[in-house]
């Protein structure tokens, strides 16, 4: 299998709190912290390293989060290349307790400086001249131009790589007109970039633009496939609950594997949805559970053709 | 003036995140972000070099948040003697919004092993040595036993130095009954620790104990002195508002410069109650308005003696 190389253009570390109950104006005792590192893209990473899939991780780093960053991936056996910045790289708290919705509450984040934009696509652009897929996953740093994700597409592209990109806002529309192959956005970051009332309407905008197909996830509805003249879907695993946080990228490492192995989009839709399944089993965003996996890809129906 | 000694027993990388309204259950955009290093120790040792008066704090650290700590004090030209420990410093996570009380969520921090709390001991016991005044200021880590405070001020009261101890619980009554010579705890404290329902009995029962003396912050009441046989007040300094926070330490640090220069208790109380207002001018703790502050000395009233 060939290389995948994942971008995470904005990671974190992720702090999770855990308390009796959330309340607010008052002193909270933590109960259990645990730290790890974030970002839509290292979550990608780690499900395709557990898979026994190699990849490299091209990301900003910097300050001393940035460094913890950097040692923990390397602890974890993630190959990583880092572009060093100035700025320090943001923290997110997430408080949970057993009673309310998670709180997150979510650091801007540094600024890249423009010599730090160029080092950035600069490190990407070396990877993607090795690489079949690159994934580019996750939000922007504060203050970033959406463009700058057109501009890795379209490198990408020239290297003959096939790009993935599960982004969202004007940056899910410049990847789009940048040509990427699959964009991987969910039902409500589809309608919010394209505007669109429903979900066909949406794809066909960024069908239209330029993107090669469109893979929504649905949550509990499943996945869907948009290419210009059909759409196929599989529904959810049934009798899969837990935790949907990193089920989302769970899929899009599904569909990087699926691809890098020479697949076709349909092989790569039913990869997504197994697991993405398998994700919700596991409570820490960036896990599978590989065996339900297995089990999963075994289960799933045929893709269905909807009337679009 | 000779050397003052600061304890940190649990010192804090104390994280501010403003946000535009605190809401439970969201994700929350953080608009602002300041990292401090916080407890109540330092605090002392921040308002004492703001006033030119020079300290070593002693603290545990370890971590990288320790190692950050580190760094920042010996930025701020505060000299420290770290013990180092084998688990990480504790974060605080304060939000706070222009709507709501302040939510603090506090980490448990690392347990010290037996051998870090000798290493600890033997480190204060060393800068006692060389010291008129030591303060021990501040919660105590996770899982220790509040008996360690009282071995610290007696071992500081056989260097002859004079020990002030702004801790609560437990470690208030162990500090008092090795012979603290000031004892500082807020009202809530003191009616907490002792279980007395008044504030004058709570003070008995700390001198009865073997405690010089009990200084008791009243917040918007000023501060009181208690002794055997009397008690002198100070009214707070009026048409003072602004943030509280910190208001407790900026005293804490009057009382012991006034001990390290020679001055009696009636005129240490005078300088805590100035540098207790003069915090309340400051958005953050450990800081004080250095020219209110000597405005305040010259204005405050002679301490009033109150009926016990």
């Amino acid at each position: 299998m060939s290389t995948i190389v994942v971008v995470t253009p904005n990671p974190a570390v992720d702090i999770t709190y855990r308390v009796d109950e959330q309340r607010l104006g008052v002193t909270q005792r933590v109960t259990h912290v645990q730290r790890m590192p974030g970002g839509k893209g290292l979550n990608v990473a780690r499900v395709l390293s557990a898979l026994g899939a190699a990849s490299v991780s091209v990301l900003p780093l910097g300050g001393d989060s940035g460094a913890w960053i950097a040692a923990r991936l390397a602890e974890m056996g993630l190959p990583a290349r880092a572009v060093r910045i100035a700025g320090e790289t943001r923290s997110t708290v997430t408080v949970v307790d057993d009673v309310s919705h998670p709180t997150m509450l979510g650091e801007p984040g540094p600024e890249l400086s423009a010599t730090e934009w160029e080092h950035l696509g600069a490190a990407i652009e070396a990877e993607a001249a090795e690489a079949s897929v690159i994934v580019i996953s996750g939000s922007l740093p504060t203050g970033a131009d959406p463009a700058v994700v057109g501009g890795w597409v379209r490198g990408a592209r020239e290297h003959g790589a096939r790009v993935i990109a599960d982004v969202s806002g004007p940056a899910l529309l410049a990847a789009a007109h940048a040509g990427a192959s699959v964009l991987k956005p969910n039902r409500e970051e589809l309608l919010g970039a394209t505007g669109a009332s429903d979900e066909r309407s949406g794809a066909q905008r960024l069908l239209e633009l330029g993107a090669g197909a469109v893979v929504v996830s649905r949550g509990a509805d499943g996945v869907a496939l948009h290419s210009p003249d059909r759409v196929v879907a599989l529904p959810a695993v049934p009798g899969v609950s837990g935790n949907p946080t990193g089920a989302g990228d769970a899929a899009t490492a599904g569909l990087a594997r699926a691809l890098a192995a020479g697949d076709d989009l349909a092989g790569a839709l039913r990869e997504a949805a197994a697991l993405g399944a398998a994700a919700v089993l596991r409570p820490v965003a960036g896990e599978v559970d590989v065996d339900a996996y297995r089990r999963f890809v075994g289960q799933l129906p045929l893709p269905h053709e909807e009337r679009p």
